[in-house]
């Protein structure tokens, strides 16, 4: 019994797999256990019902999204704006990586499961909430380059609203070129907000 | 036989209820005969395979869109840019009716079905290009007072975009505020490019 925790980690390896590439409902139990490699005793053991594991892979996207989507691009790029589309870039590796047809996996468990499943539809609004606060945190670092009026909570909803229409685009299409049509758009609308900012704080030529 | 092209109808229509409500994987043969009224004998006439089906209920949202989605705004709007907010604002009332747990069908089908039903996915990229061509279409009506940089078709996408990821977002937060919040950023992105495009083709000031 000493591997436990491993198998435990091993099945939710393998539904996160699973649910990313063909959905919840999808995703049966005889292909979870047999990507685990485990019995269908250490599953129930560890997770009674299927949402209780599904839970359990909203909760490690969760506690992971910091280490390993946030801090790997904070650590790389200074500039608090740049650092938005760094983390907008991350998807679109991800886009490319699987040929368009996996992108943000929160997002795929949100539309398929918030009308049907409360408890998950609460965990992935935490996602959402986690990731929002992180590029608040870049727009509030930015604060003195935008416009007064720009309210740094909205900004950073809009630009995980941009992320998940852009990812949703991209893999109807199966291409890139929604994606980045779309990180262009909100470039360009950073940069009139800018633009606006700067406009607003520079001095007053002399008459 | 003679209510033979009723009965189809019935059946694409609960097929599209139910997978509206609840997905595609997760909607059953059962849970489609019991809503159309229909024996398993009919289902299968018509539709050999639960994707043809599906196939149907694409074909059905791509040939609807311009009578039921898009000319009923422009029908009751004049002015090409709020033509755009106005059919942004057809969602909000499909979201507020639902209590936010139902937005924009081809979006849910988009996320669960792009990876793996390519002929979905090409109906799908249907759906989303009839939608952007309307939006194109108010865009190039105004571009009198947009910048001339401004390319219609990438802003029709991006209005896409941000409608498809408000719509995710207020599911997965059963609140209508992303929504509004998205919209309200997306406006204001508009009225920097119309503040912008006015600048640009205003007269000189005599000296």
């Amino acid at each position: 019994m000493s591997n436990r925790p491993d198998t435990r980690k091993r099945l939710i390896g393998a539904a996160r797999e699973l649910f990313l590439e063909q959905g919840y409902a999808a995703t049966g139990v005889a292909q979870i256990l047999k990507k685990a490699g485990a019995r269908s005793g250490s599953l129930y053991y560890f997770f009674p019902t299927k949402e209780d594991l599904l839970l359990a892979v909203l909760e490690d996207y969760r506690d992971l999204l910091w280490p390993l989507v946030i801090q790997p691009v904070f650590d790389r790029i200074d500039d608090p704006l740049e650092r938005i589309f760094g983390v907008l870039d991350g998807y679109r590796q991800m886009l490319r990586m699987t040929k368009c047809t996996i992108g943000c996996p929160i997002g795929n468990l949100a539309l398929e499961l918030s009308g049907s499943h409360p408890q998950a539809r609460k965990l992935i609004a935490q996602n959402f909430s986690g990731w929002t606060a992180a590029i608040e945190q870049c727009i509030v670092d930015a604060a003195d380059r935008l416009p007064e009026s720009a309210d740094a909570y909205d900004l950073a909803q809009f630009v995980l609203t941009t992320m998940e229409g852009a990812v949703m685009l991209s893999r109807a299409y199966r291409k890139i070129d929604p994606f980045d049509t779309a990180v262009a758009q909100l470039r360009e609308y950073f940069d009139l907000l800018v633009a606006q900012g700067t406009e607003w704080s520079r001095p007053r030529t002399p008459e």
